[in-house]
């Protein structure tokens, strides 16, 4: 199956809620970047991270094998630095081949939980 | 009325959750993935489905009929076996003429569901 | 300012929910189609309802203003016949000049509201 | 980096509910236009707000600072004119050199948080 989607990806909207209710790890709030690589090649990563106030963080490198997916906690990353919680982000997104990106959030700040995603917006 | 819309079709954030709260089967955590064919003929469709850490499963076949929509709920395919439950997973979607692809998940683990959804990603 | 938009929409996600909690209308289950017509002349508009195992209802029609949005309760619509509750559909817009097109559902069939929204499919 | 993203974006649904639940300002219902700017020079942005039945209010001014991501609450323009609380509204956003725009809404008009967003509609 050939390639599919596009080689750079951007999501304006991040936030990382430092709060939770319920069991750790499905139901801590959390923001998640899915990656998707149909390519018979595993698909080089990279995230920019930027903010309102700072310098952007970054970059943050993954690798995504050929034929999976990989759905990257925001909240997981590391290397270079955390990305703070409770901070308004945003993220660039670019691969070394066409891959496929939907951005998620996971709010349990209150008692019952709360979702969005939107399909990020794709250039190249 | 002419056909709308691609011919390929992802959705990079996949996940069913094992858990619900309130009535089956509307209220049954669930994901959807919504196909709509405009044109005066059949389409036949088939998705391919990716996992984090094993090779896809499929091809699943499903047809929408001329002039319809089919709310096709993942849990529900079992040919040629089930998508796991918890398991982050992601989906391709191709048919044979343009169709209409959105993707939409509704989340009843706590007491009071969650919804979201995007239309998903459309190349060719 | 020109118009902003295209002149095909499609929504494949459709759905009513029969019932709600919370006062009306403002937390009544409901979808809308949120139509935006930027252009200095009102923009005329159509959609046609499509179903599973039924032929497609409509057209609808309705008018957008210049320089005006119309956030249309999919739920008001009775010309030529309402949208059952509780039945999966799909909606095509079209429009006689260019628009943009938002689907939101609001759901509050059990305590507390859930939300979901997307921008639709554009085509043309 | 190069600037990634379009120069004139629109979302069709906005919604400020007047009713909240939960801390301020983190919980307050609201909706934000999240504008990410990669480039190396600051975008200046306009924001034209479109009612049902009166004509537009703005333009509404900011600056994205190069490099840098704002998450601007619509709950907080004041200048020409605030927007109305539980009104019907959209907006078009034109900036200076391309940008991305995500519209997001958290909505805790009831006790529990519910959360949408979608990347908006971009042109140019």
């Amino acid at each position: 199956m050939p390639a599919i989607g596009k080689r750079i990806w951007a999501i304006a909207e991040g936030y990382i809620p430092s709060a939770s209710h319920g069991p750790a790890p499905e139901l801590t709030s959390h923001e998640a970047a899915c990656l998707l690589n149909c390519a018979e090649a595993p698909a080089q990563v990279e995230l920019t991270v930027y903010f309102t106030d700072r310098d952007p963080a970054g970059p943050y490198r993954v690798e995504v094998p050929a034929r999976r997916t990989l759905h990257l906690r925001m909240n997981d990353l590391s290397d270079p630095e955390p990305i703070p919680r409770d901070t308004p982000y945003a993220c660039v997104i670019r691969a070394d081949r066409p891959i496929v990106v939907q951005h998620t959030r996971l709010d349990s700040r209150q008692a019952e939980n709360a979702l969005m995603t939107t399909i990020a917006y794709a250039e190249g």
